[in-house]
């Protein structure tokens, strides 16, 4: 069952200089800040209730989040939707909706991406998470 | 102070197409259609638990809706953060934060949209709302 928005990433070309500004905006400080090397970005989270919004900056070519930063610039990325089984979610919509496999986020995120083609120009993701 | 995520915005040209793709991957129904005369747009809405997904289609031209759909294509158009006042958040952040003036949304929304220039491409709203 779709819950409820886990995360939001926007992608950004430089974390030192957008963290300041939605510090500022959502009036908390930053809560965490971590590296996710296989996907090739630094990562910054601020804790808004029920949903994480997650600042992506891409630290090498060749990825997919580089490859949207170029194509579009910086902003919206993509919106994860928390389910409680990714397996339940992939049996309900079938394969064909999905684009890649199965693959770790931050924390205990499992993560599921749509194929964006299908989603009116959204990246939408499904994520599973025990936690946060 | 603020809250959560209000709603998301997300720009379709074709509401009709639209509804039934996000029907599906939110495995819920369309919540209700409205449309929003002054802004130019037709509305559909689902319940995400604390969040509305909202989708926007644009029916005339010359406005910012349009403006946007015309240069950037269909996909995500605004993010809405929920305050308990608009008030306060005018006067922590300053005038100069924000572009244009408080106009009504949906329901009894009140929204002021905070300058684009500032966010790294992210087109942030602040709203205040008594009930949805």
């Amino acid at each position: 069952m779709i819950q409820r928005i886990h995360h939001i990433n926007f992608i950004v070309r430089d974390l030192v200089s957008a963290i300041p500004a939605w510090e500022r905006i959502l009036d908390r400080e930053v809560t965490s800040c971590d590296q996710l090397e296989e996907r090739g970005v630094d990562i910054a989270r601020f804790d808004l209730g029920q949903t994480w919004i997650v600042l992506v900056q891409p630290t090498r070519s060749g990825t997919v989040p580089a490859a949207h930063l170029e194509q579009h610039g910086e902003g919206f990325f993509l919106m994860s939707l928390e389910t409680d089984s990714l397996q339940d979610e992939v049996g309900r919509l079938g394969e064909a909706m999905f684009d890649g496999v199965e693959r770790g986020g931050l924390d205990d995120w499992q993560v599921r991406d749509v194929d964006v083609a299908g989603m009116f120009g959204v990246r939408v993701q499904l994520v599973e998470s025990d936690g946060s």
